[in-house]
């Protein structure tokens, strides 16, 4: 033999896909984010993820998160992993509340490191049998598949499950419970956005003032993306929270904020404090119980309205009229960019929880 | 080259994947049943069922469903198949019937073994153009998939499907008539538990009292499982039928039981012989025609049943409330470990059916 | 070593699948359409479909049809795809018009390429969140696959989602607008049934007096197929429109018919023509707005009915009773061999559009 290639054929046709982006708005190509530890990653924190349920952000410290967007880097840089890292492996898909853009996320994320799903796209209406506990349907998935990803309109609905599944469980949203790994996508998006947002001495000009749309009590993107915020004291100099309510914040954050070194207070009218928000974080849906309601249109925001030149501003997504779709093609949409990366981070993840760091080249 | 592993790389991280295991009740190790004949599995019977469709238990003798019960040890000890011998075949799950458990089950079963699925979660309801034969839709999948997996709510489904269907069908589940895979768990499940039962010899101390609660006539599950039970004839010692129906047996069953050698007596009270039953199948829906109804209430089973202390009881789940979960933590409970057998047994099926019983090392 | 194999072990297993064929009705056989260029493929027109959208028939000239046409053929008398051309990529199968046939068709030529599939089988009701627009859908599936084949009951849909959509998007029916991917398998099967058709210089007496049962203009089926008609000028020396409309064209098609030199008329009842037609191409759905009508009985066809001896029946299934099921046992059936192309002919338009026609050896 006189030539050794180190990829095998179907390797580089892998990494021949191009790499997907985002069509409008801020583009956050991830080489930034990994330069900035010159390509290192703290694998620690990611080792100490193996096996384990991943239910509700405050099982995240700061290294965690950026552990996980420097991995989530290192495979949107690399676009696709050739490794195969999940090969093998079979991720149940349980959405108990349907909803396609994060079910898909999270099977595109599956696939694309080669592993395999088993999809559940509308667990309460079709197949799951009326009146079966969750605890019997967590007992039928320890044997069918190896991690679960469940979203539920029950806040309870992870404690349940839990009762007698033995895999580990990713909450995908949870009544007006958390949404973790949507968290961990915000935080990917703004750490690629700033990288320096990653260190504790972010020097005083890249700080940020964080301005949150809506009630975190009973929305839980946004309770989860506030949580992680209070883990980065040196680089979110301030958070406001815009709100209809006196105290939007819910029970699960009051100890947490009033514990944080940063300073948060509440505002009822975005006009207030648009002018000095670095990062303003809307979304559109609240949880009451098992229903939900939309954001008031009060909180609306378009081109004209008036925002620092380099605000950005960011979206779980889907939306409705609270982000006007003239600021698609701005430098404020951060969203795009933000949706864009939610695969890769659900992806780190997955290998974490896996434990498959070993077969992704370059950890 | 100074070192040659005889498994690949990938091979190596499959066979790392951890065994699955019901959480709760009896654990049913395959090795036990694979002892029975030194590992030795009876290949005959699984190669006649190359290329043929299992519709009805009947179709099995005593030899077969040891055999694929052996099949299904075999691939439980291993734990995840990794010579992948499902490689370029595509099955389809046709669900006329939605039900998450059974469709689930095969969908990770093809997978593990690296087969693909085509999913048709609810035919009745999305996609099945409104009007369309099932003779039709037989034709249509003769090119899209390698073996067609259906559930429909009409009895005679599988006929019609047959019409025009060339590839090999598995009978998921038809109206009030036949659940054949379901049986081969439900044996699966007690040979495992007691493997002297696959002898005809059986030893008089280890042979059962089969109870069976439910209407095997309009119970699918119950019929296929007691037809499976007539092919031990030295493993049952006799068979109760625990129905509030004077004949609770149907038109499918008459003719085998009467020519059954083993005895087989009806009660309408479960308490009048629970205390003298070693092994307690129960099931809780009745088919009527196109719907069904649940299993009546005085059946109910619970930790306080006066049962023999070492009976066990199997289900095939999804329960009501006729077994309590105060159940699920004593050594009555079999049904967990039941369930945690079904995919191994849909993959040993399958391998026969799909004509890898090669591609599986140790058959 | 003393034997080297060119395959690898999974390589032979996976082309030891037997072949996918018709259970009734005309067999179409691959390779006399091959063997009309000795098995050469002309490369060029599938080079320039590289990254491109198929969203109309006019795309299309008749060395691309036939182009497809053969690429089909040579995967078609393979059977399956040894060579895994399409690994690595992911395709999204959005419905949001649900259609079991068309989307498991599209996902069987995905699988059984390698390729691999996350699915919408019911976007209007599950999943998609109510409101959301197009555009943001299309900027969703940007970062979740390669390819999106879409199926919507709106027109205008296919411009809606490739505001922001970077990927392929391969239109699988949009309203009453196009279905150019039935055209492709409709015109598949001709060619089959008759190689010499690809021909400019046709024979005469191959060439052939072609009628079509319903409204193009409101039937996007019947009307892409009569737009790929109008490109075998050689071939076609006569279109019949059968249709109770007097003007069944619509605008689509108005100025193509009337540049066309096929000479078309049209007529109001079947049996003015039936006798002089070879092939006689049926379908039921007629679409209005966002609904639809089936086609009126005056138009069916039966065993009765008098054809020409060996006249041929197409129909892009699925059918009502226009197309009685005494039909198919007849000669008189190609629509069950047209049906047994359909996910031969979405490979090789698959492997056209994701530009891996090199790793398909034989092209």
């Amino acid at each position: 033999m006189s030539f050794v290639n180190t990829l095998s054929k179907s390797q580089i046709s892998a990494a021949l896909t191009e790499r997907a982006t985002n069509s409008k708005g801020r583009q956050l190509p991830p080489e930034r984010l990994l330069a900035l530890t010159d390509g290192r990653i703290d694998r620690k924190p990611l080792e100490a993820m193996a096996g384990q349920s991943i239910l509700n952000p405050r099982q995240f410290d700061r290294r965690g998160v950026v552990a996980i967007a420097q991995l989530a880097a290192l495979l949107e840089s690399r676009n696709v992993e050739i490794d195969k890292p999940l090969d093998g492996k079979i991720a149940i898909t349980a959405f108990f509340e349907p909803s396609t853009r994060t079910r898909l996320s999270f099977e595109s994320a599956v696939q694309r490191l080669d592993g395999k799903v088993l999809s559940v796209p509308d667990g309460q209406v079709t197949g799951i049998a009326k009146g079966e506990s969750l605890a019997d349907i967590g007992e039928m998935f320890n044997t069918y598949g190896d991690v679960v990803i469940m979203r539920h309109p029950e806040t309870d609905s992870m404690d349940e499950i839990r009762k007698n599944l033995q895999r580990p469980l990713i909450n995908a949203g949870n009544g007006s419970g958390h949404h973790p790994t949507q968290a961990l996508i915000d935080w990917y998006a703004l750490l690629k956005w700033r990288p320096m947002l990653c260190r504790e001495d972010c020097p005083e000009d890249q700080q940020v003032h964080l301005g949150i749309i809506g009630t975190p009590g009973s929305m839980r993107a946004v309770k989860s993306f506030l949580r992680l915020a209070l883990l980065f004291t040196g680089a979110v100099k301030k958070i406001t929270l815009i709100s209809e309510l006196a105290d939007p914040v819910g029970l699960d954050l009051t100890e947490p904020i009033e514990e944080s070194v940063i300073p948060i207070n509440i505002v009822n009218d975005v006009r207030e404090v648009l002018d000095t928000l670095d990062v303003i974080y809307v979304n559109s849906i609240a949880f009451l119980g098992d229903s939900y309601r939309n954001l008031d249109n009060r909180y609306k925001l378009d081109a004209t309205s008036p925002m620092k030149r380099d605000a950005v501003i960011m979206h779980p997504l889907a939306r409705n009229d609270e982000l006007a779709e003239d600021l698609d093609e701005t430098d404020h949409n951060l969203y795009f960019a933000q949706a864009s990366g939610a695969v890769f981070v659900r992806q780190a993840l997955l290998a974490a929880v896996l434990r498959r760091l070993d077969k992704i080249s370059g950890t």
